[in-house]
């Protein structure tokens, strides 16, 4: 089914612990999101982005072959958002280097009329009045989910609370869910989220997995076991892509069913763990459907208990 | 199958974020592990206590009804182990408040002549000599495993490192996993501590749930996603309880065994799970084994991917 994500797309300079870096390499939430999400049909992008774009990272972007770029505005004039951060000795905290918002501060993209029709909607993290506004350009989604930050949870927070109203689920790392409902336990803040309007909450915790906090229940997975671990950039978008992707290539008759997104929720953990091996998009570009099945395999057989 | 636990007998006093605390109830490394190994099936308990040791301190572990306490020792004129603690903000972090080693400072308790011949063998957290001493005691155990902390890591490494040359397994936390090798990644921690000697390590990452390195492979487990944590003393002890009770239980063929030391380990999860709930052994006393069967099924639903 129709799937659509709108957020960022950025160039991205990563230096990692290893004392490895990368300058100018392709990111942002909905590169990474699409670029998951492709492995396991069409997805739709929306994002804006400036002339000085680079083309090998269109070519990136088109090498994926599912993603329809149909949303992305080039915008003469504009520059591309750019960030860069710094990996602390875990992998588990960065240090933002630089922010240049650029094209962000600008309008929104639009959502082209063609995509109007989309079903499963993935609202990547930017300001949540923006996710609202896109949000309302797709009439009938028959799931809406959001990610977001610290930053709008600082500077933004009512069109957050805004926003978890119109949205079946959320997605977010423990830290965000911390500082949003001030607990100290990720289900009990999953849960204080689900009292604003959300069906379910994926509280993300990095290299220890992600939690669902449903209305129907909780569930915990721990992330695969990885071992080399090179640059965690994107491993919650890829999560993200991995989840809504398998949910909309497999469209279930009720895609909020506690169970349907417990298993989502793998898709989406075995996709992060191949995002992490390299720096940006250099995995899940050599990254096949097999190598998916076979980790997929390896993960649900890591975890039976039956 | 004969199982037989080595370690600590205290009387701790716990604080807890949320202001709560006990003073003088049951703590000690083997007092936990027998009250969960016990659920499973019969435990033999050494340790040495003082004649200080409460009388309702021994009722407890007498209620637990399989805990055979031929071992444990009630030295006259000696004082019982004593540590006090208190749990920071996110309950993932302790500071010790006093430590007053009494009776561990004497000699160990020895082995009774009736354990001997105990197949499954437990070294609860103490210095790494006094393990490898009370291990020898145990001729021709079937399974032998230790846990260890930072403190001998930092006192009595090298004791540790021929301890490692002795036993089948070890279990520790993943920053003492850490501290010991210096690789800042559990899986690569977990394989150089297999360099050392034992066949597998169970990483324990409190919260996070636990990874068993293993020469057969690697296996990530979340914890159950528990909300309310009153005091998480003794999580890891009878963690090991559970999965050393259930092992003991079953009697497989190999009980080094890749899979089989994996199922293991979600009954020593499932078991550190109500631990946590209430202070001291509180909650251990007043469990059933359907509540214990009831949660692992849950677990087992919330982790099945197949």
């Amino acid at each position: 089914m129709s799937l659509i994500v709108t957020g960022t797309i950025g160039i991205d300079t990563v230096y990692t612990p290893a004392g490895e870096h990368r300058e100018g390499v392709l990111g942002g939430s909905c590169a990474y999101f699409a670029a998951a999400a492709s492995f396991y049909g069409p997805v739709r992008l929306v994002a804006a982005v400036g002339d000085d774009f680079p083309d090998e990272h269109q070519a990136t972007l088109a090498r994926f072959g599912r993603i329809d770029t149909a949303g992305l505005e080039i915008r003469a004039g504009s520059k591309t958002f750019r960030w860069g951060g710094k990996y602390l000795d875990n992998m588990d905290h960065r240090e933002s280097l630089f922010t240049e918002l650029n094209v962000l501060e600008e309008a929104p993209p639009a959502v082209p009329e063609s995509f109007k029709d989309s079903e499963y909607v993935f609202l990547a993290n930017m300001h949540p009045a923006l996710q609202a506004e896109l949000l309302s350009q797709v009439p009938s989604p028959k799931l809406a989910v959001a990610d977001t930050m610290d930053l709008w949870i600082d500077v933004a927070r009512d069109d957050l609370a805004k926003l978890l109203t119109k949205v079946d689920g959320l997605v977010l790392n423990y830290d965000e869910a911390e500082q949003y409902t001030g607990k100290k336990n990720p289900v009990t803040a999953g849960r204080a989220l689900l009292d604003e309007g959300p069906t379910f909450v994926v509280v993300k915790k990095g290299e220890h997995g992600a939690i669902l906090v449903h209305r129907d229940g909780v569930a915990a997975l721990p992330a695969y076991p990885a071992e080399e671990v090179v640059d965690p950039t994107g491993a919650g978008d890829t999560f993200a892509g991995g989840m809504m992707g398998h949910l909309a290539a497999t469209n279930p008759e009720n895609p909020t069913d506690f169970d349907t997104l417990r298993r989502a929720m793998a898709h989406g953990t075995i996709i992060a763990s191949f995002t992490i091996e390299t720096f940006s998009l250099d995995r899940l570009a050599g990254l096949t459907g097999e190598q998916i099945g076979e980790r997929y395999d390896e993960f649900a057989s890591m975890v039976a208990l039956r």
